[in-house]
């Protein structure tokens, strides 16, 4: 029974829909998932949130759920903005940036004067006809055009309901230039393992948690890890007959799934 | 000598690029086109104006073409909207219109109550993240998405740069909703099938010349006519290397390839 939850050393845990439902004023803690991640803390477990949220700096997302109650620090988040700043300074890349105006202090070191690549965000009101338009000008004007993108998810639940993601306006300007972008973010393996690296945690030991089949589950399965859904934010029943991703386990909530893992230590 | 041109007795017109580069004030006839068309109905040939445009009715956009000096009435045009009505009411379908306000009279006849479809055209300045949005989730509420696109173009061009076409807003919703869109308008072979009965000439005596490589000459050589490229428009050099399309022949623009089928004649 729940052979899922056996010898398990750290956690990853995706945060919108898994923590909280984001939308406007900031959004709305899932019930019990506050109090899940003390346990967390309290249990000896390492702990990393691992998240494709690219609307805010990571300070000021921290800041956010510390003000819902979140005993959360920036130092405990993998996210896509460093992971492509990193890839910018190998590559000698100068980004035009299509994200959101928040996102924007974290590229506050990098040049972007002449750009040679595009980097998406989930730019949210951002995604406007003319900045979309601006984007795949820059790109269909490279010899070779270079689009990053900061996840690919499909959408993603707010308070007022379903929206788009960044993975959708990734898709319309791969299109249009007939080009396949780089994802930084989940589901990238790459970005799993320096998650599992910044806890020390091989992922045979390594649980993630998400709302997303593909994204969270699909992607950490792929990795080696064992990939948990919760049926809170974006889940929709139809995910429980994906063609091609099968969770290690379906538990309603967050805290459902810290029960679990708590009991069989 | 110009094989290409013989034994024709029917001409496909694209419009946008080749006729005219549309933009603000309407757009600038490209050279020499005016005179074309005039001799094109000179000549005794079939012609059919066979355009993906849908930010306009029909009667709107003739218009504007006949303001730019076009001899070309609205009895000669091929359009995608006419052709999404045919369909709708057919198979009983009520739309969600994500589609360019001026394009929304096409549609006066459609009861659009409860919709159980969204068909997407060129929406232009329409295309919102809120509009987006909205359509994503009228899409994703249904037991099986249905969405027609008008048209699967990657960009066009305008006099102020190119920008957007609806096929990466159509790619977007696709990859959101993870089904595929049903196309209507070129490179659909019904598009340009019903273009040719209109026209009363079989697909071997017809030339379809345009400025789109893969919606125009692919599409047009797929259902059994001859593709002309014109170097105007969204011609870009690299077209010439296109790894799937090529053309019967490559024209400066329109004239040039006037000049040369009517001498075969």
């Amino acid at each position: 029974m729940a052979a899922w939850a056996r010898a398990v050393r750290g956690l990853l845990l995706d945060v919108s829909g898994v923590l909280y439902d984001s939308g406007d004023g900031g959004g709305v803690p899932i019930a019990g998932s506050v109090e899940a991640v003390s346990r967390i803390k309290a249990s000896g477990l390492k702990l990393r949130f691992c998240t494709n949220e690219t609307q805010a700096t990571r300070e000021k997302f921290v800041k956010k759920l510390q003000g819902l109650g979140f005993d959360i620090s920036v130092a405990e988040v993998t996210a896509p903005a460093p992971a492509a700043c990193r890839i910018l300074k190998e590559r000698n890349l100068r980004p035009h940036l299509l994200v959101h105006d928040d996102l924007v202090p974290e590229f506050a070191g990098i040049d972007k004067a002449n750009p040679n690549c595009v980097i998406i965000g989930d730019a949210a009101e951002n995604f406007t006809y003319a900045n979309l338009n601006e984007a795949f000008r820059v790109l269909i004007g490279m010899e070779k055009p270079v689009l990053i993108s900061l996840g690919r998810g499909r959408y993603y639940k707010e308070t007022d309901g379903l929206k788009l993601d960044v993975g959708a306006y990734m898709k319309a300007l791969e299109y249009a230039c007939d080009i396949e972008a780089e994802v930084v973010g989940k589901p990238a393996g790459m970005f799993f393992e320096s998650a599992l690296a910044e806890m020390g945690v091989p992922a045979q030991q390594a649980i993630m948690i998400g709302d997303d089949i593909v994204n969270d589950v699909g992607g950490a399965q792929r990795c080696g890890m064992r990939g948990v859904q919760v049926r809170t934010g974006k889940y929709r029943p139809s995910d429980e007959n994906h063609p091609h991703v099968k969770p290690d386990a379906y538990v309603n909530n967050l805290a459902e799934a810290i029960d679990v893992i708590l009991q069989q230590m």
